[in-house]
């Protein structure tokens, strides 16, 4: 099944032209076209594309290319190249247009994404954008700003439909027909007490299919799951997915209606959290594939040097061992077996918790239970691999006793390794700290110390 | 800003019970009502519960409980549950209901959740499960079953409204108005050519502004991005999030229209492929944590059999040097350091390369690009930790050609590393094997191999 699968994917990665509208061939044919300063040119290419193909290749286009494609692009284009730019390459976009430019751009957008757009600006950059963007508009950007990074307030919309709870189906479609003011497109209503508290939801396609003279009322969906404004970004998306929810009204600290979420939004909040947690495993800590080898070496450095740490530990374990390994070198020859199988297996059980505490699926309820499992899964490949391990070792230096040595030591860094790896993410969870990115690390620290330490003390006892 | 985030996050994360369903104390309760047998008290403990939460409560318990609750459920809630439940846990709570309550509660799904459902019964399951479904269902759910597992022809929904190009917006609001059989809530409508090709998309809202005797086609978004029903999962959640679509109209193999994909499907797929991504590059097919210890044991097997080849193929290159290590004892100590740095340095690098390759922000036209930033991050970081490193040498063994034998080889092993993370998941990746799956394998034996070999290859040559 698997195998049939991946043909499909394969089929379908081969003709990704099909569907998406920048082709490599539109790739090098705008480059020519710069190359050649031929501004209609890049113009004709250019217009055949979505806003989101044309951020992909400004994102793909490197220095000076990248900056002479920006300043020749149509005004018209620059606020829905901005929402879709990578944030490190905005941030070069944003130098390239000026605040002016920006600051009318921004304009354009719909309120989530003219914040999304400000916030990541320098104080100095975004007080110039701020500065040039008309007054009234400039307030609900400042309000938005207010509201801490990646919560609610920063993903909603304030364009939205609200109706008081004593209006007709009919009143509000006449409203909604006369208003000019309202959201290009929206699929649900909210309705709202008189002081303004969410207290229905009613999607359009059931508005619509209701009589005029039937109270709003009587159709919404009641109580419907409000978000706090200051609700994090994660949070919300755990909601969304765990409800199948579409929209969600976002109240205030006094539950009053100020925006809504939709689930357009959440699809990149859920896009953006995986990554997070994918590059946190990796010891990364965002994707830096836009960004120059200066900036990536230093984001990366630290990361790298707490494991220099890990590593000087493992080896000081080492050299307690040192008259050991002088008497017998097949001791130095296999000690990174074990450690090395302790790791990756310690990764396989951290992987599964770090993310089933991320969805939810982990909990203090179930923890015991889960580490409980661990332990028993670490116990059963630790004895397999102690057979399989030690028979390749009995069969390479024709020694029974140290192959029973590397056995043992076996097992006991696999069970070590099942309960590490689920203690130590479930732990730093219950500390409030986020086990994503400090796990790795103390983890590899526990099956590297015991790995070696089982190994070469066990040799010390049995053969010596 | 990041510590009053975690602040945020924290006072979030300690009241879960303002907005999930399910709290520790209602879990708690349903298991005292279960021992108690007291079938009232779950059922009004239970009622008060969302579908998603029920399905919670159901993975969280743990063998017979789990089973006595499933058993006792009013059945109005089997639906619902099904759609909501783990896979694993799904399989479990299908053999307890049985074919006939399986295939009823089936029958009330929406077709998406429907064959969702099914495609992981086994085959004997699903043909008594359609067996007891009625005729015209269960011939939707077989031809649903046709399309590729994972494809868009899966999570599409056949349920939508579709009207011809030659209608006004008040005919399509009378017909709206006046059909029964429409999907329950709905955002879009799809106007198709006389061949049932899509040519245009409506957003409700828009036809609810718009006059009467307005031609559809006059208001409706031309040219939507049309999907095949054989395009796999991945791909159309890529287009979603590339394109900010809200629904996309899925076409047979003649471009016909057969159904509509709304993006609160695709938020589950983004986040189970991103949940497949994060569990690869972990070394784990799947989560498994619902899985029985047994099952999990032999699924996370394959990997570490995979890495005792490495580890070996890792002793057999130090083996090589055993008269150099028999000799000199501190090159024991220290030749983890070198292939540890190498591991999680590469680590750093594929990590961004495999999600960047999986977003498409890593394509063969920025690939050469990619491995030169890469080599050259490596050759940054090895230069600082060959520094640190080897004073950190230096200053333990008070000897200085030991401590540059150890600098040297840690730059070449960071540069091979930086190398390696970029290549390896490039490679496989044009060679249609997921980078995902297989990169950490090679990744870890190359580091290893070049770590070991390039430390004591460089001390046999200098300090003997």
């Amino acid at each position: 099944m698997a195998t049939e699968l991946d043909l499909e994917n394969e089929t379908q990665r081969e003709r990704p032209e099909e569907t998406y509208g920048l082709t490599p061939e539109i790739e090098r044919a705008v480059i020519e076209a710069l190359e050649a300063k031929d501004k209609a040119g890049v113009w004709t290419l250019v217009e055949s594309l979505h806003a989101a193909d044309v951020a992909d290749l400004v994102e793909h286009l490197s220095g000076d290319r990248r900056k002479d494609l920006v300043e020749i692009l149509p005004p018209t284009l620059h606020a829905d190249l901005l929402a879709h730019l990578d944030e490190t390459v905005r941030e070069e976009v944003v130098s390239y247009l000026g605040p002016k430019e920006v600051a009318a751009a921004v304009g354009e957008l719909e309120s989530d994404d003219a914040v999304e757009v400000i916030q990541e600006l320098d104080t100095k950059e975004r007080q110039e954008v701020l500065g040039a963007v008309p007054p009234e508009e400039r307030a609900i950007l400042e309000e938005g700003l207010t509201y801490p990074e990646e919560s609610a307030g920063r993903m909603m919309q304030r364009e939205m439909v609200v109706v008081p709870s004593y209006w007709t189906v009919g009143e509000t479609i006449d409203f909604m027909r006369e208003t000019d003011s309202l959201p290009q497109d929206f699929y649900d209503i909210f309705v709202v007490s008189p002081t303004h508290q969410p207290i229905g939801k009613i999607a359009l396609s059931r508005l619509l299919r209701t009589r005029r003279p039937v109270m709003v009322t009587e159709i919404m969906y009641q109580e419907p799951k409000t978000v706090p404004a200051s609700m994090d970004q994660e949070e919300v998306s755990h909601l969304f997915l765990q409800y199948d929810l579409v929209a969600a009204p976002v109240g205030d600290d006094g539950g009053r209606l100020v925006g809504v979420i939709t689930v357009d939004d959440v699809v990149d909040v859920i896009d953006e959290e995986a990554e997070e947690d994918i590059m946190k495993l990796g010891g990364v800590r965002e994707t830096d594939i836009y960004q120059a080898a200066v900036y990536t070496s230093r984001s990366r450095f630290s990361w790298l040097f707490v494991n220099l740490f890990t590593a000087i530990a493992a080896s000081i374990v080492i050299a307690f061992f040192d008259t050991e390994i002088d008497k017998i070198v097949a001791l130095a020859i296999l000690m990174p077996i074990v450690a090395s199988m302790g790791g990756n297996a310690g990764t396989q059980t951290l992987t599964v918790a770090v993310r089933a505490l991320a969805v939810r699926e982990l909990t203090m309820t179930n923890a015991w239970q889960v580490i409980g499992k661990e332990t028993l899964v670490g116990g059963f490949n630790g004895v397999l691999f102690a057979v399989l391990a030690g028979a390749a070792v009995w069969f390479w230096f024709e020694d029974l006793l140290l192959a029973g040595v590397l056995a043992l030591a076996m097992v006991i860094n696999l069970v070590v390794a099942g309960i590490a790896g689920a203690v130590i993410p479930i732990g730093l969870a219950r500390s409030g700290v986020d086990p994503a990115v400090a796990s790795g690390v103390f983890l590899t620290t526990v099956t590297d110390v015991v790995g070696f330490f089982s190994f070469l003390g066990l040799a010390a006892i049995l053969l010596l």
